[in-house]
């Protein structure tokens, strides 16, 4: 008998049986979290999120949002669990928990002192991204005109967090930043959240040069649903979706995709214009979004919320995945990925 | 009767009578300040200097070196005036004192935040660089191997310093970065030290390109006596400084070329550490020195320390210059574009 689990998707009995079997790793979030949204994601049965702890906090700032998560993992001790070895992620599905660590969607937590790097890898920042958007001391961002590619601070960080086992993250860099990067680092990086260019063409997404270098050094890419990053935005439909997976894993290989929802749940348009704007600009900047469309955009029907995970499972059994190629889709692929690439080098 | 002011350099009556008689303003120093130091740029004539506040220090490290000089005009207010205007180096010259303005050599006292421009402007910060050596958020330094020119962050920032009345300095910027830099700001900018590649080829002296832009556009060069930048380092002559100061006022003109020594006397060696190293690099970086000559550079014998400006304007008279030409070199220019330059576009 199928069920409709949320948002009028049908889900076969197949489907929903195989759901519950995977451990669902979601590669990066940013809702604005709360008791219900965490309920959402243990019923959807997600163990596993990469939640962004700063989109442009300095390093003062950043150490209130690792506070904050202190209190959250307190109160909502029941909920959720911190991740500081992916065996906390195995653990938080047998608890029937969420899992949660961290990663900054910008290098503005170490400013410009590369000790930084380690001190907030002891502190649970798994992952950082070189830039957000716009150039940093490190890289170019997808947004600016123009890109050096990886500057001399930058080569330096990037062996700092190879040494520590901090995970880079190149969503929001800009290409020739992304090649480099893939290029100085000795250890695989991700592309956390973004979608090929061939599937939308959008300043954000990732184009076949990228994905190909990526999977070639043993990286990983997070697929968005972000409704920027798709084809009609909220139209997208979830099989449209589910084919971009297809083709991507083509492109990639089985081991180097995963979600990254980018989920933004729940968000004021407030947080939006924090993530556009920082504190650099005193000019209007839509980012993503236009004058015509300048606050969040609608999410398609098929990934509303946090319930909606088991969609995507289901859109994938549909196009015929196997099981065991959906398991690494959905969280394995994430998991094995994290295990290697957060160890300190020297141990 | 001549008479030796110092370092065996002898000079002539009439221009020891001609030194006491201009205004000297050195666009930029970093020297280990002392009350000796004072009483030496007292003792040279010195009435203005641009003192650099900072190399890599954060907001909050920066206010400390504000409240440092604080603590300095108590000490030796005998011998030094904060310069909030022009005007200030006026008063410094009658009251044999030296009057001293702010700069900071990077964009590191701003941060990620637009808004500090106008704060740090508020507490004297007169000049600013947007780069020092390497990429930073806003611009290219001259260390890159890559210069994508001025940034999202950048223009903003330059639109800001324009409003607020802050000068934008490129001494340790890129070519293509310092050109944006001179095109996108609406107010002329400045070199404050450097030499122009034609006499020196070195990666922080400037190419007649900037150099002519940098002048058509309204803006200053401060020539540098700082050995790297010198051809033969400390073997440099007087006579061929001087005759490198002609050339350039023949390349932008008279009323663009000041001093910008850049004299860093009794500084220890760890401060050249910090000045290249910063925190960003683990690695050792040798910055306009090598592995030969580690440490900081031999000044020329006519530019030892604060008591050698004389030797400047006796070199200048030397070869030719006429007494007005000298004062507009020796201070003059300096004044009347820091004067114009740091008023706010309101008023």
């Amino acid at each position: 008998m199928d069920q409709s689990i949320s948002n009028d998707v049908v889900m076969s009995t197949k489907a929903v049986e195989l759901h519950r079997q995977l451990t669902v790793v979601d590669g990066l979030q940013y809702p604005n979290w709360n008791r219900k949204i965490f309920e959402q994601l243990v019923e959807a049965g997600v163990s596993g999120v990469h939640a962004t702890l700063v989109y442009h906090e300095n390093t003062r700032e950043t150490l209130t949002r690792f506070g904050e998560w202190e209190r959250r993992f307190d109160e909502y001790s029941d909920l959720i669990r911190p991740v500081l070895e992916m065996e906390d992620v195995r653990r938080a599905k047998d608890e029937r928990r969420v899992g949660v660590f961290f990663g900054a969607q910008n290098c503005s937590p170490i400013e410009n002192d590369i000790e930084l790097v380690g001190a907030f890898r002891r502190l649970g920042m798994l992952v950082m991204q070189l830039t957000y958007n716009n150039q940093s001391p490190l890289a170019t961002g997808c947004y600016e005109q123009s890109d050096a590619g990886i500057t001399r601070f930058g080569r330096e960080v990037i062996h700092e967090m190879n040494r520590v086992g901090m995970v880079i993250d190149m969503s929001h860099s800009a290409e020739r930043s992304t090649l480099e990067a893939i290029e100085t680092s000795s250890r695989p990086i991700v592309i956390s959240h973004a979608n090929p260019l061939f599937f939308h063409d959008a300043r954000r997404n990732k184009s076949d040069k990228v994905l190909k270098a990526l999977a070639e050094s043993g990286g990983m890419l997070g697929v968005s649903t972000y409704a920027m990053h798709l084809p009609g935005g909220g139209d997208c439909r979830l099989s449209e979706y589910c084919d971009m997976i297809a083709r991507t894993v083509d492109l990639m290989g089985i081991d180097h995709v995963g979600l990254g929802t980018d989920l933004c749940q729940d968000q004021p348009a407030q947080t939006l214009i924090w993530m556009r704007h920082g504190r650099w600009s005193r000019s209007l900047n839509y980012g993503e979004g236009s004058a015509d469309q300048p606050g969040w955009p609608v999410q398609p029907d098929w990934f509303k919320d946090a319930r909606d995970y088991p969609n995507i499972t289901s859109g994938l059994l549909s196009l015929g995945f196997q099981p065991h190629e959906i398991a690494r889709i959905m969280g394995e692929n994430w998991l094995d990925f994290m295990e290697k690439s957060i160890r300190p080098m020297s141990s």
